[in-house]
């Protein structure tokens, strides 16, 4: 006997062409009906008459007949109310992740993103664009956090140059050229008190106003959260890929977890993650404790089937040079390792995914 | 000689009798002309015509008076464009900061708050209302973080009750009642991805729609960040007043001290300062290590002009407690402390502010 839940997990194998995300996240499944071997399905469709109707039909028919013991499938269309529409488009908004901004002749951007805060996005920013740096590449860093920016702060950089004709990054004592809010504000802890428009403004301003010069690797840093910067980044942004900053703590792998599931739905590749703050070794016994639980990144890698990239320790060598503004002083092998692994990542030969037709963006559905 | 800087200070003491916000903040001061004893200030008005200008033209010319030195004080006047405008509402959107949300019957309302993620607000917000439930009182708490919800985890609940009459909080061991993201998705990973619109919507709707039933304390739990979700909070709910989260990093410092400003700036009553993971005592030698910096909380705190509540160590105890949904078993006498000095201050006999009046939000401008 075939299973409801059989149907629903073979349909998440089926993607909108429009928006580029599976019809089970988009809400589209409204009904199931299993009589023995016939199954039923009812998609709601975004707009009622697109023409792509019939490339979704066949998509789901064949899914729903991969199923084991499946013999005939039907479908059945309605549409979305107005409301449920814009609910899906606030998310998914397909104009958005079709018309991606343009890469401004940096090769690669990667993000560092994590859902949760204060597991060490900002630091692993900066220590990637440090190891790439040292490797000889041009390294960018944008700080995408602009409410709670810290890049500045770690590297020490002062001010940005704004002028009639863009904004010139700071440059670091290794060449790394650094855009961050805290550089335009006059002082570090006056507040960014925006909502989510002006915050989505800001950062494609600072992204496209940047005299970036010619870039091998852009390190953007995310803020906590799934909502309006991150979203703006997975969806606007010509990103490679991104890196996910976790720590032991169950709680923070739960939340991390929302964040690798954002990243899953939107496409987004997932390059690899680090589990930070993993384990401390006493400077005075040397006992090694895990202070917030025992450490476990590779397994929450393999269960979310990404690549894990290393476990880095509490060191308070790196809170010092951090706060000091010396992050470039950092040696470390482990992260060294952990960067390289990151830049044979993005480098790998990989089939790029099909860019999703913009026939429903493009005004031809309204016929 | 007077000095423009004097001017300016003076001038913070200004308060824009309708949006409740001093008038430098607003942008409201566009120029000062010093000759001599004579002090001339350029102010822009939100909306041309309003009769609140002599209102704003009496206390600027007292304010200016005020400064030594300083003999005839003179005010013109000139309006802000458009954008200008939109820009200034976007932040501090005034018919909100006057239309609170009804305190539906809940004595005080704390909101826990730090601008920097992974310092311990949810510990802190799950602390406080154990401390408070221990001393008898009635206790809820609304997860305030909707894309990073911890809430549910720490004390191990599992759903909320939803129907045609309201949300029925969960309840924990002790008795405290439980609103979080996390009790409505289906599963604890399942990622909230929505922009701030849908976010300020969900806050509200779930602290109205919720059956806390009589309540003495209400915790709420807030995200990181100076954006959508404490910009509502601040604006829209009646919070008695918040505690900031810190941790000794200068990097957390500095974003915390975004957050703090920008609870001033608001005229958020802000009740103290805790600082997190202040220092570590190593279990087998008892060596005491400073693992994020040198603690100095009480200076932070001092230098803001707000209470110290309390230093709280890097303690594995409470990582375990709170992945294992057992917060409600953590005693310390020295968060008890820290949470009766929150009471104390929930407590105090305040003169209540001073409502600003209504009257550009009614429509009595546009005459």
């Amino acid at each position: 006997m075939v299973d409801k839940s059989q149907v629903v997990e073979a349909l998440r194998k089926v993607v909108d062409p429009e928006i580029g995300v599976n019809i089970v996240d988009l809400n589209m499944l409204r009904g199931i009906r299993i009589r023995g071997k016939s199954v039923s399905v009812t998609i709601a469709l975004t707009v009622p008459s697109c023409p792509l109707v019939d490339k979704i039909k066949a998509d789901v028919e064949d899914a729903i007949r991969g199923i084991k013991g499946v013999e005939r499938a039907e479908v059945q269309f309605t549409s979305m109310t107005e409301e449920e529409r814009e609910e899906i488009f606030s998310r998914f908004d397909p104009r958005k992740v079709v018309m991606k901004l343009p890469k401004m002749g940096i090769r690669h951007i990667v993000a560092v993103t994590s859902g949760k805060g204060g597991v060490g996005k900002s630091v692993v920013t900066g220590l990637l664009a440090v190891n790439f740096r040292r490797l000889g590449f041009d390294v960018g860093i944008l700080d995408g956090d602009l409410t709670g920016s810290s890049i500045a702060k770690i590297f020490r950089m002062d001010r940005v140059v704004i002028d009639s004709s863009g904004i010139t990054p700071a440059v670091t004592n290794l060449g790394i050229k650094i855009l961050s809010m805290n550089l335009i504000l006059e002082r570090a802890e006056d507040p960014v008190i925006w909502r989510g428009p002006l915050i989505n403004k800001a950062l494609k301003e600072l992204y496209l106003g940047a005299k970036w010069g010619s870039l091998d690797y852009l390190v953007i840093d995310l803020p906590p959260g799934t909502s309006d910067a991150p979203l703006t980044i997975f969806q606007a942004f010509p990103i490679d890929g991104i890196v996910v900053v976790t720590s032991p703590q169950e709680l923070v792998g739960m939340v991390v977890g929302k964040a690798i599931n954002m990243a899953k739905r939107m496409g987004v590749r997932i390059l690899g993650l680090i589990e930070n703050m993993s384990y401390f070794e006493c400077p005075k016994c040397g006992e090694r404790m895990e202070l917030y639980g025992t450490s476990r990144g590779d397994v929450v890698a393999k269960r979310q089937g990404i690549p894990f990239l290393g476990a880095m320790p509490v060191d308070p060598r790196i809170s010092r040079l951090c706060d000091s503004g010396r992050i470039e002083n950092y040696n470390s092998p482990l992260f060294t390792k952990i960067a390289k692994k990151v830049l044979d990542a993005l480098n790998e030969t990989r089939i790029p995914p099909v860019m999703p037709p913009m026939a429903c963006s493009t005004g031809i559905c309204k016929g």
